[in-house]
C-alpha cells in the first residue's frame, strides 16, 4: 500500500507525468487531465481515473524521475551523464565521495541512493541558497543521513576530507581544485569533472597533468529516443545533442 | 596497504592497462612494457617500473574495468548502457533486482556493486557453461553473496521470485519472458530490456502492450570519446556506433 | 552590381537571414531590425544599415539558403541529406535525372543547378498543387529550363522517361514505383530512395530484391553544429537527430 | 555498350567492390572472386560470371566510388562532407571555384563535374608530388579540361586569381590563407575551411574575423550506415565517428 511520504510517479502519457510526495493531508491531484482523489488504500500499480475520465497509473519513480524532478536553482546533470559516472568512477555500496558543488542536489541524490546507509556522500557548496535548496531536496527524497552537506570556497579553504573513494566536480572552474581533490581522494582513485566547454577541459587537463594525475579520458555521451510505433518507427526528430564533456582521470601519489 | 585478493588496474598508457588479482605467491607482472616486481608492500597510487624502465601505476579499478575485463563467454553490456539502465530502473542500494539472463556476470557485477549486503540479485541462465562462467567473475569480484544464481530455462518455469524492484532482460527473444517478468516484479516497477536489433524492440513492445505494461521507453547511448591534446583537440576518428536499444516499461496491476 | 531579380541574402546576424528576389519596384526592406532602402547601385559584400542603425550584409545565397527559403507546402529534404544524395547518385553537369515527388521543389532547385543547360530534371508530382508550387520556386531561382514538371500519378502510368541516369524518390510509399524506375533508368544505374520510418525502408529493400537490383545501402546522415567561441566553444545544445533514412541501389538487366 | 576508357564499377558484394577503367587491350579482371573474361560486346548493368561462378555486375559508378577509389598520397576528404560543401558553397554548373590544397584530387573531381565545361576549378598546390597525383587522378576521370592545377605556395604568392564564385580551402594552417582568399573571390561570396581539430577551427575565426568576413558556421557531419536484414535490421556497430569539422564564412567588402 501506498504509505505518507511515498514518493508516486502518477503517469498519465508521455506529456503527463507527475512525481509527487504522498500525504494523507491532501487526498487527490490535480493536472490538466482532471482530477483524481486517492482512495483510502492504494498501491503502486494501480489506475486511478480523472475527473476527466483519464486514466492515472500509480508508478514507482526511478532515479531518473526523482533526478529530473528536483527544484532546480541550477542545470542539473542528466542521467545519461549521471549513470556514466557512477560507472567509471565504480560509485558503489558503502563508498565515501566528494562531491562540488551541490548544484541543485540531484547528483546528490543518485549518489547517496547507490552509498546506501553504510556509505556518505560529503557535498560542498559555497552558495548557501543553492546549499539550502540542494539540502531540501534530499531530504524530501530521505536520503539525508547519508550525505554531509558543507558550506565552503573549496579553493581557499579545500575540502577537509581525506581517503575518499571518489570525487565528482562539477564547477566552472574546476582546475582551481585539482589540487585539493588530490589531497582528499585515496591514492590511485578516481575523480570526475563535467564540464560544457572544450577550453574548460583543456585548462582541467593542465592542472592535471601538473599534479601528476594519469590515465586522463573524456567523453561525450548522446542519448537518442526511438519511436517504436507500428509502420512509424524512427528516432524522435530532435534531440539533446550536448549537455556537457565528462573528464575522467586517476590520482597518483608522487612525492611532493 | 595492497592486501592479497585486491583488485588492481595496472596503467601503462593507453595501450597498456592490465586488471589483475593481487596474490604474494605471484609477485610479478609480465607483459610488451616488461616485467615488474611487486614490493613487499605497496600501495594504490604508487609508480613501479618494469624491467624495460617504463612505469606502471597501481590504480583504484573503476566498476568500467572490471566489467570490461570479466572473462567473456558471450558479448557483455557496454558500461555506457549499464549506467543507463542503472539511472532508469533506479537501482538503489538494498534493492531485490532479477536479472535474465547472466551472460557473462558483467551485470550481475554492476547491480551486485550497487545493491550492496542488503540487496539481492537473482541472476538466471539456462545455459550451465554461462552461468558457471558468470558465477566465477562474481565470486573473483568479492560480490558472490550479493548474487543468486539459478540455473533455469524461464520461459517454461517462470521465475520463482516475487516482489522484485526491478528487473533487466537480456536474451535474444525478450518478448516471452514479458508474462514471467509481469509476476515476479512489484507493481509499478520498471523493467529494462536490451535488444540490439529493431524487430527484437517491435516484439517487445507488443508483448508489453499486451500485458497491460505502460510508460514504454527506447533509446541508443552513443559514446564519443574527445582526445585533448595541445592542437589537436578532436573526437576520435572510430566509434561504436551502436550496441543496442534499451528499452524501458512499467509493470500495472490489471486483474486479469 | 545587383541586378533585377538576384537572389540577395540580407545577414543580419544568426536570426536575422532573409533571401529576397531584388527588385526595382520595391527598393527597401523591412524586419525587426528596421527598415533599409537600396541605394540605386550596389554590390554583394557590401554593408547596408537599417533605419534602426543595424548593419545588414548583402551576401550570396547559398544553394542550402535557395532551398531553405523556398515556399513550403510539404516537408522539405534537409541539405545535410541532399549533398550526401549529389554525391551517391553521381549527379553531375548534364545529366538526365528523374525526380518523383516534386514536393516543394527544393530538392528539384538543387539538381537543376547542377545538372545545368545541357541536363534535364524530370519532376513527377501527382498532386496538382504541390506541381503548381514547385514550378513556381524554380521557376523564381531560374531554373525552369532546366525541368519538366510532370503531372502524373506514377504507379499507374509509369515515367514515360528513359535512360536516365539516376532517380530520386521521395514518396510515403516508394516500393510500389520501383519497377517503374527500373524501367526508366539506366542499366547499372543508381536510385535513391527517403523514407522516414524504418518500415519503409523494410519495404523498399523487399521490392528492390524482387527486381533484382543490388548494391542496396542505408544511411542516416546526423548535422551537428559547433559554436566558436572564446572560452565557450561546444557543440549546440540541441540538433535535429532524424530526418530520414536514405537508401541507395542499382538497376541490374534481367532479363524478365 | 562499355566503351574504351568508360569506369566500371564490379560489384560483387559489400566487400567486393572493384573500379576499374575498362581498356579492351585487358580484357579481363581478376580477384578473389576468380577471374572474368569481358565479353567482346557488354553493358552496364550486366552480370558477368566468374570462374568460380561468382557473380559481377556491371554498375556505374558514383562520385563517391571515383573519389573514394583515387590514387591517394594524402588523406581526402569524404563523401558525406563533400556534399555538405557543395550545398553550402552553393557549387553549381558554370562556377569557377578555387581549390587550395589539391590533395590527392579527389575534392577536385568533385568539384569538375558539377561545374561543368563551362565553369573552371583552380585547383593549388605546394607540393609538386601531390600535384602531379592530383592531375593524374583528374585527369583519369576524363575531367581535366575543367581544371587548371597550380604549383603554387598561396601563402607567399597569393592565388593571382579574381572574382571566384566560392574557395574550398583544405590546409593545415588555413588562417595564413584568409587573406589571399579574401582578395579571391567575390564580394557575399562564401569559403568553406576543413580542418580536423577544434583548435585550427578557431585560428581561423580569429582571422576571418580580422578580415570581417561574417555568417560564420561550423558543423560536423556524421553518417550512420544501417544494416537492414530480416529480423536483424540496427545500425552498424562501427563508424567513422570524426572527420573534420567544416566551417564556412561569407566575405565582406570593407574598405580596407
Amino acid at each position: 500500500m501506498i504509505k505518507e511520504g511515498d514518493f508516486i510517479l502518477l503517469y498519465g502519457g508521455k506529456k503527463a507525468q507527475f512525481l509527487i510526495k504522498y500525504s494523507r493531508k491532501k487526498p487527490f491531484f490535480e493536472s490538466h487531465l482532471g482530477k483524481v482523489e486517492f482512495p483510502d488504500e492504494f498501491d503502486f500499480g494501480d489506475v486511478l481515473f480523472t475527473t476527466k475520465k483519464k486514466p492515472l497509473y500509480v508508478l514507482r519513480p526511478t532515479t531518473s524521475d526523482l533526478v529530473f524532478r528536483v527544484k532546480r536553482l541550477t542545470t542539473i546533470m542528466y542521467p545519461k551523464d549521471m549513470g556514466y559516472v557512477i560507472l567509471n568512477l565504480g560509485i558503489k555500496s558503502g563508498d565515501r565521495v566528494i562531491e562540488v558543488g551541490s548544484g541543485s542536489g540531484a547528483m546528490t541524490i543518485v549518489l547517496a541512493s547507490i552509498v546506501g546507509e553504510e556509505g556518505m556522500v560529503y557535498s560542498f557548496e559555497r552558495r548557501k541558497e543553492f546549499l539550502e535548496n540542494a539540502a531540501y531536496n534530499v531530504k524530501r527524497a530521505g536520503l539525508h543521513t547519508r550525505v554531509k552537506f558543507i558550506l565552503r570556497d573549496v579553493e581557499k579553504e579545500g575540502f577537509g576530507v581525506f581517503d575518499a573513494d571518489s570525487a565528482v566536480v562539477d564547477v566552472p572552474e574546476p582546475w582551481s581544485l585539482v589540487e585539493h581533490v588530490k589531497r582528499a581522494i585515496k591514492g590511485g582513485a578516481p575523480v570526475f569533472f563535467l564540464s560544457p566547454n572544450i577550453e574548460q577541459v583543456q585548462k582541467t587537463y593542465k592542472a592535471l597533468q601538473e599534479h601528476g594525475f594519469v590515465r586522463m579520458k573524456t567523453v561525450e555521451i548522446l542519448e537518442r529516443e526511438i519511436r517504436i510505433s507500428e509502420g512509424k518507427t524512427r528516432p524522435l526528430e530532435r534531440m539533446v545533442s550536448h549537455t556537457g564533456y565528462l573528464t575522467f582521470a586517476h590520482k597518483v601519489n608522487h612525492e611532493e
